[in-house]
């Protein structure tokens, strides 16, 4: 059956995955590689051919199945012309036409976007933005990706620039963030500044003093915490992880509110492996934006869990791929 | 000419405008009335259709010429039902059906939205911003108003909430805002805040100690400052003023440089009474925008002053009449 099948690329930062999906959002065959076992944008490039011949074996799709192929990467992407123009893991690569290099690889067409535009598309036809079709997605993880649903597409503005949430200033005088402004989100309630805040609220002595339980659950290194950690130990009530979770969220909620002051949508979508602390995160968040948004309609917003879970990224290229390819 | 003419009613909180305007853009006859002598609702629509009776024996049009009527009213209005929900400054108004009694007067088409709405519709046909379809407008005057233009539309969102770009908190711990949250734009750009800056500055003692200008220009009396003696103030070199101009452009780039990474608009367009400062401000908010905007192409987004005026609300209503009758 011509088009019955896409194929999604999810390049992340640690591993780079790659799938075979169905018209209905359903992931039949997968594989993936570590991202720096990869050694240029060619390399790149003959690894996801191999694996390609190999995934349809798997899968027991013949190549003519395949409508088109979809890819999404982090950072800076342009998206009409095809090219990633940085991805900071891979060595060598700048300005690489992924999108015709892979087109000619593989004999199909190829649509490149943000790894967290194409994970918007997944979770609007397959996931939590079901029945959607103007909302705000964010990806919490080591950095704050987002995604603008408007009308049922991806709005990415005058340069392709646009969904870089995480990149709000929530603080004019703040942290200074890499990208060379100070106070964006993502400095607050990225997962290092999560860890590390869990860490200056046990204080100096992590073993002792605050009486907090996260040094223990951690196998008593502090190096082992992760978002996790702080999830689970809030979840026992520990008052150190609690506390995170209610500051992290608070300031999700105060920039939820700004959102919605700004662009109203009908509901957020956060997912990534920050989302994964559940009720104790999503509640104070859902508190700080019922708070402060201004107008009493607005308060009420859904703020819903991403549900594609781990292989959002895969799913969300795949049906990236689709509508992008119907849409021609 | 049948649909050659078009009627705007700008409603403000000092002065309601109304005005006949021509499909190209041209106020061809206007008239005002003090806000605060409108006794309320049902008075403001006999007011209205007495004006309009007035105006089109001044302009010399005949009542089959106006194509329709189209309302600019600050805070919260219901554009599809018509519905203006709250004017602060115009007593027993709430929940009023504004389109439909109007329409009833003048047996006209009516489309109501928000003042700042309004404002971009006619910056976007006759001012600034022609030529673009993404862009976001700014009204800096004692609130700080918003609308943002998509694919050349009002961004209306799910509840007819968008544009409030003064409420985008750009301190989650800053100031309390009227609206309930904290660190609001608004809070600091605002036309009070800015002459309270100046006064902060110029010390316990504003004719002495600090040196400015500013005392001396506002007569003697400090309730006579406003935002024009600090611009012309900065005009003349005073300190004071113009680090209050450089603190203001700062604030309002920084926010800039979070709205080019969230939306990447085409461009801004600023207008309100504070814009009038001109270049010590607009320079002071274009290098803090290309300082912290993240991606090198968003650093050059062009920010515009806004060119209707004093008179750009009217024009805007008029305007969005004319869009809204013949999208219909």
């Amino acid at each position: 059956l011509a088009d019955s099948h896409f194929i999604g690329i999810d390049i992340g930062a640690t591993l780079i995955k790659m799938g075979v999906v169905t018209r209905e959002g359903a992931l039949v065959s997968r594989d993936e590689a570590r991202t720096d076992e990869i050694n240029g944008p060619s390399h790149f490039v003959k690894i996801a051919g191999e694996t390609f011949e190999r995934l349809l074996v798997e899968a027991g799709v013949e190549k003519r199945a395949i409508g088109a192929v979809g890819i999404g990467a982090p950072g800076w992407v342009d998206h009409q012309r095809g090219i990633v123009h940085e991805l900071t893991n891979i060595p060598d690569w700048r300005d690489f036409p992924l999108a015709r290099k892979i087109e000619e690889t593989l004999g199909l067409s190829v649509f490149v976007d943000n790894d967290a535009n194409v994970m918007a598309v997944g979770e609007m036809l397959y996931g939590a933005g079901r029945g959607y079709k103007n909302f705000i997605c964010l990806t919490l993880g080591t950095g704050v990706g987002g995604a603008i649903i408007i009308d049922g597409a991806i709005h990415r503005g005058a340069n392709g620039l646009a969904g870089e949430v995480g990149h709000m200033s929530i603080d004019t005088q703040g942290r200074q963030c890499a990208c060379g402004a100070l106070g964006c989100l993502e400095n607050y309630v990225g997962n290092r500044s999560i860890v590390a805040r869990a860490l200056e609220l046990m204080g100096e002595s992590p073993t002792g003093g605050s009486g907090s339980i996260i040094y223990e659950m951690a196998g008593g290194d502090p190096a082992n915490i992760t978002t996790k950690t702080i999830a689970d130990a809030a979840a026992k009530g520990d008052a150190v992880a609690l506390e995170v979770w209610r500051e992290t969220g608070r300031r999700l909620g105060s920039a939820m509110a700004g959102l919605i002051n700004l662009l109203d949508p009908e509901c957020f979508v956060v997912g990534g492996g920050v989302a994964k602390a559940g009720p104790v995160l999503f509640d104070r968040m859902k508190e700080a934006m019922a708070s402060l948004a201004m107008n009493k309609l607005g308060r009420s917003t859904p703020i819903l869990e991403a549900e594609l879970g781990e292989h959002a990224g895969l799913i969300g290229a795949a049906t990236f791929a689709m509508l992008s390819s119907e849409r021609d």
